[in-house]
């Protein structure tokens, strides 16, 4: 991790620290392990074939995916336990089926009796029972039934009786992201918890199967304690952390895996500013401090070597342009960054950084070896 | 533009406008004209190469770019007249001399003796003249020096002397995205005119050549109505408009020539959402309207063939989730949106939302046409 191995990279580009990421990695499954729950990484932060291998340990899942682009890269590459976390529409079954027939093991996610007929019918048209997961509402964040809707036996007939695979019930707590230290965040995992639990119960009672009951959020799946009746658990962004993890407390900032190797090309002395060229093209438009009791602007400022320097955020952005400065109220001396500079920055929010690259520079864990190259993709 | 057309495109995916993006662009071709300026259009909007090939008239130049990587791709498809307009830094030298001798004239910026010094040291380590424009700041946005600025004519002498070319004077009136209405982006307009022009006199006045004074930002070039000692204009996101642009009233809703089409995948019913395909992946973080009078969340909802839905915004987003709602204070009737049915949103901010796609669907002028596709590309 020293100045030299960075040196001829172009700038701006992605860096990723391998021994933070790993123990990132380990600390989740081990977590997952105490609980005595599946761990079903969500692939959607890193993108990457190679990165997978180091969050699926090697093994062919199960991993979860947001999108269908997602799903055939890391099927291609061999994954065949993939769960498509998004509520499926009508349209993307070919897709599915074309994924089941190459042997991907792809579940699906509704939350209505009309998406539940239409993976039915695809079921009925291809031969193939397409294992699907209800989504279940704990938190009122975005999308689901809750537990108690009576939609919820319904849909689960309709996918039953219809030639589909009712594979369980699926909960995420994404209101858990607003939640600051683990014990607020583990009110939402046993809310989680009790949601989907209580909704396995309902379509068990009903005669219905419920083999996998499903949650997970970054947030809940550290702060949960007790999983009875749980059978797996999701997260994605613990890979990498960022600065919204580490301001609600998941992490700290000697966490974040990820950061932006940016060259300084300007000053305006006179406002204090450093200008890089870091700009939201590199870190992304994400503010997700901005909302939490610090605002990290863009990103918080390190040296080239990954050490943060104390009081410097990026204050604002222009797409191909960053602003260094003190944060506001800081009393932090403004160190000389003559042009040309190295610095990194450690982003707001790991998928969305991640998303602006098209790869991943690594820098190794075992001093002396190489930096890694790992492609990114993105599409749907 | 019938529903036919999209019917097989996969969703999210992004959508062009042929017929509106060729009116923007003879829109600003036209003002460029009647101000006896040239236009050098800024290609980090579209980065396309296909797309230039219109905003460019079929030309080889010139234009402008935000990133080595762009100007890479344009000079590898034959256009020779670049500029690359943020601050250079020592370490990317190398490759603007490697395009130097690939045939294209890379022009660079900068505004700081240490700067110019590097130029300087290239272009004789090369043995050649670097063209090199020097950043003027009239609003205090980002990077430059102000036309008083004694440094001024010492970056020019050091270029002058140093072996680079001293091409002119730049200045971009990035404050004019905040001034709204035609009579606020003009004061803008006279302002950058005003700076880069006495920049110009400052350097002619001390003996060096300034052959180029360049201005532009989309609001003031479209604003400006004198540009008296100007040679050249710049502006980019005009090509596709976007929200931003239409709250300030440099355009017309009706005038955005970029969407993202999407797939209904769910609903809330209790809460009046309908949730699609379109996340914060597919529209970018960009919330450029929330500064403006009126906040378009992350999008205006239009009806698959184009038509503004009144009311509905694209409230909030997770990475593959948008949530379409009423807009906040609106009785707007909300729509029955069955799951698979398709929509289009206009986004906050063209360059951010292009950035999240690998390639264009572009809806053809011409009834009858098929659809086009142009890759679009990435990277530094």
């Amino acid at each position: 991790m020293s100045d030299t191995i960075l040196a001829d990279l172009p700038t701006p580009c992605l860096l990723v620290d391998e021994a933070r990421m790993k123990r990132n990695i380990d600390r989740l499954a081990r977590h997952a392990a105490s609980l005595g729950v599946t761990l079903r990484p969500h692939l959607k932060t890193t993108k990457s074939v190679d990165a997978a291998r180091y969050v699926l340990a090697g093994g062919n899942g199960p991993a979860t995916v947001s999108t269908l682009a997602e799903a055939e890269v890391f099927a291609e590459a061999g994954i065949t336990d993939i769960l498509y976390a998004v509520g499926i529409s009508p349209d993307k079954l070919d897709r599915v089926i074309a994924l089941h027939r190459a042997g991907c093991r792809l579940s699906v996610l509704l939350d209505s009796v009309a998406q539940a007929e239409a993976v039915a019918v695809a079921c009925g048209e291809a031969g193939i029972a397409i294992p699907a997961m209800i989504e279940i509402d704990s938190d009122g964040h975005r999308s689901g039934l809750t537990e108690d809707d009576p939609a919820l036996v319904e849909v689960g007939r309709v996918l039953h009786a219809g030639g589909a695979e009712l594979n369980g019930v699926l909960c995420h707590a994404g209101e858990s992201y607003g939640a600051v230290g683990r014990a607020a965040q583990a009110v939402f995992a046993e809310q989680e918890r009790r949601a989907v639990v209580d909704a396995s119960q309902r379509l068990r009672t009903a005669g219905l199967p419920c083999p996998v009951v499903s949650v997970g959020s970054t947030p809940t799946a550290h702060a949960a304690t007790d999983l009875t009746g749980v059978t797996e658990l999701r997260a994605g962004v613990y890979v990498f952390f960022d600065l919204v993890m580490a301001g609600i407390e998941v992490c700290d900032v000697d966490d974040i895996a990820l950061s932006v190797l940016t060259t300084v090309i300007g000053h305006q002395e006179a406002r204090g500013w450093t200008i890089c060229d870091a700009g939201w093209m590199a870190m992304s438009r994400d503010r997700g401090t901005a909302a939490q009791e610090v605002d990290q602007g863009y990103g918080i400022v390190c040296d080239e070597a990954g050490a943060v320097i104390p009081g410097l955020i990026v204050l604002q952005a222009n797409q191909e342009h960053g602003v260094i400065a003190r944060r506001p109220g800081s009393d932090a001396q403004m160190p000389e960054f003559p042009v040309g500079t190295r610095l990194r920055i450690l982003p707001n929010h790991a998928c969305a950084t991640a998303a602006q690259h098209q790869q991943y520079h690594v820098i190794p864990d075992e001093a002396g070896a190489p930096l890694g190259l790992w492609p990114r993709f993105g599409g749907w």
